[in-house]
């Protein structure tokens, strides 16, 4: 009996945020724009990189990603730095908006020394307030010279909004024998925020990446962790996740290791992403929704959104109540292939539904299940072989006066 | 100049509900299903009715579905008995749920004196509970004897659930000179109950309907009443409404008298449907969404369902907050067709957006709109002429309360 080598690209999750891959800098300092706290983080690279990004699908798109949007085709996918405000989404600002947006990304491109559109630019606050950018003018210089090394959690905090914790990840691991690291920041949270409307997150490597392998990358791991989570369903006006790979480590990533990129990309945009979903307004629990026997992976992804956006599933999970049939009547209404007589819902590790009939009698193991942080739930809609995972949080009469009380 | 007439066929509503029209009885009565209060209706045609029905499109649909779907087609649409209880799905209850639903139907049926197939079922209440057929039995004698034509309000009680009032509605018109009534009852809402499903609806007429003209009106009015409201977006295992036509007005329905009965028959079902909006678990408020400016009826129809069920607009009608830039936001990621710069929002009569920039200054106007118990809120989406109005209650902290601490 032979025994299994340990893989030698074995992927680590490290402490570390933005600046933990080589020749990144960051900073994180107030610029007026809240009433207290952190408001302007920049990132930089102290050599060009490789960009990808991937936007908000919301028609209503913030000034800051239409100017992103331009700037990365306008340099070929390539940036210097990044300019991050919170306490204001600039959006539906019209052209007023788009000059101030324009303005930041210029008055940072001077200051770094850098053509314009190797900067982009993200906000994230109250929708419909032009972006201050004289505020914004008058920081920018304090911002470049706090500009360090260990400043990504400084970062990190500056572009909160209503979070309750910052989110950073990091990995490391190895491409022909050299380290590369990855890591990142994010806020929250769809669009959990009173008024606010924003999830942004924001990667470093220190790999060398071409662009297209960069951008499909990005898009892979956006796809099974930020776009895989969800806390009431709404997409913003500004949502963004930008990568930017500066190639300090020495190492090439090629088609050869694109797929040890991916996965160790993939694990750092999955930690923040759950993240954010346990940071979500009034969340008290972190819920897994699988779904499996799907008659296809759309199917599986559009049930288990379905589910996790369940408000009655939101609510029986944070009330502790295994309440398996608001999971089958969701799960029936989804808009899926969906067999009842197939179909199995499990709390935990307890099936409480199946063959068409109840298996109320385990439901205490159920319920104690729910008592946990962290609760696991899987529909089988016993209609093929495809799955998915969706990871939301629980619904609190907290969200409810958060986002009632705001404002007024 | 010349004064317009007064229409001939003044649609008036009125007090009343089921058992308005003529020869219709019911009764409303306990058969211990529930903890306390009525449980079991039972409405009845003296005379051979027309029958059609809507049912939940979702594909876990419990035995009394099944069975009076079946049992109105083998009766060729047409109706003596509706026997209804509350406290019960019978839904994901497999072949056990099935025997015991098709026992209520026959049970009535020998009691009635029909053909079974002339006796329709519904249910509501705990998904993956078994109908307790013989509480059912046991009480149906007293269901009949309890008939009368002035029992249309305890029938209207019995099918509550969590409901905090009963929903009746009456409208009188008339045809060719003769007084035609249409009644109704209803109960809600979405999936808004502790483990609960179903919205029910029962309307009685004593005009006489072909059935393929009686099917068509209910398909309309259903179409832009109840499948214009929305709680919590759910869509429930047990939905359904149904009509009875029975001809005791000696009036009948044709083609030419068509467009009238279908406008009498929508404003009840409205008034039936704005009920289990204001009925809605936790709602303070009625919300009327209107969607104008859309590119087809179907992008209307989207958007404002989007609108109706955003938890973040619902929670700041609930908190009084004009705060447009949600509205633009979840319009923008509705999935239609949406033109930033020619969008506009108004609350009540105040335009807070419009040509793609704020018009804040207005917003104390629009505040004050929404200290009413019925507000009002339109979206242009300016695509085209297309338009829908949809209607949702506000979501407040008692809604998480009463959904989470169930059964637990």
């Amino acid at each position: 009996m032979t025994m299994t080598t340990t893989a030698p690209d074995t992927l680590e999750l490290i402490p570390g945020g933005v600046t933990t891959p080589r020749e990144f800098r960051a900073s994180g300092i107030s610029a007026g724009i809240k009433a207290t706290g952190l408001d302007l983080a920049l990132l930089v690279s102290d050599r060009l990189a490789t960009a990808a990004a991937v936007f908000t699908t919301n028609h209503a798109q913030a000034a800051p990603v239409l100017i992103s949007r331009d700037h990365l085709a306008l340099s070929g996918g390539t940036v210097r730095a990044i300019i991050v405000n919170s306490g204001c989404a600039n959006a539906c600002t019209g052209e007023p908006g788009m000059r101030a947006g324009r303005d930041m990304a210029s008055e940072t491109a001077g200051l770094v020394g850098c053509p314009v559109e190797q900067v982009l630019v993200a906000s994230t606050g109250v929708i419909g307030v032009l972006l201050p950018i004289d505020k914004i003018r008058r920081a920018l210089p304090r911002a470049v010279d706090a500009l360090g090394p260990d400043e990504g959690p400084a970062a990190a905090r500056a572009i909160m909004t209503t979070d309750p914790f910052p989110k950073e990840a990091a990995a490391r691991f190895s491409i022909d024998g050299r380290d590369v690291t990855i890591g990142g920041m994010a806020k929250g949270s769809g669009m959990i925020e009173p008024t606010m409307a924003t999830m942004l997150a924001f990667i470093t490597t220190d790999a060398e990446v071409p662009q297209p392998l960069l951008d499909r990358a990005l898009r892979a791991a956006v796809d099974d962790t930020f776009n895989a989570i969800t806390v009431d369903g709404e997409c913003s006006t500004n949502d963004c996740v930008m990568i930017a790979a500066n190639g300090a480590s020495g190492a090439v990533v090629s088609e050869a290791s694109f797929e040890r990129f991916s996965r160790a990309l993939a694990s750092v945009c999955l930690r923040l992403a759950i993240g954010i979903v346990r940071g979500g307004e009034g969340a008290t629990k972190l819920i897994t929704v699988n779904v499996t026997g799907a008659a296809s992976p759309q199917d599986a992804r559009r049930a288990a959104k379905a589910i996790a956006n369940s408000l009655l599933v939101k609510t029986a999970v944070h009330g502790g109540d295994p309440n398996w049939g608001r999971l089958v009547a969701v799960a029936g209404r989804a808009g899926v292939a969906f067999d009842l007589n197939r179909a199995a819902v499990t709390i935990g590790s307890t099936v409480l539904f199946r063959e068409g009939c109840p298996h109320d009698e385990a439901a205490p193991e159920a319920a104690a299940h729910l008592q946990n942080d962290e609760v696991v739930m899987t529909v089988d809609l016993g209609s093929g072989d495809a799955s998915s995972t969706v990871w939301t949080c629980d619904l609190s009469a907290e969200y409810v006066r958060i986002n009632a009380d705001y404002r007024t």
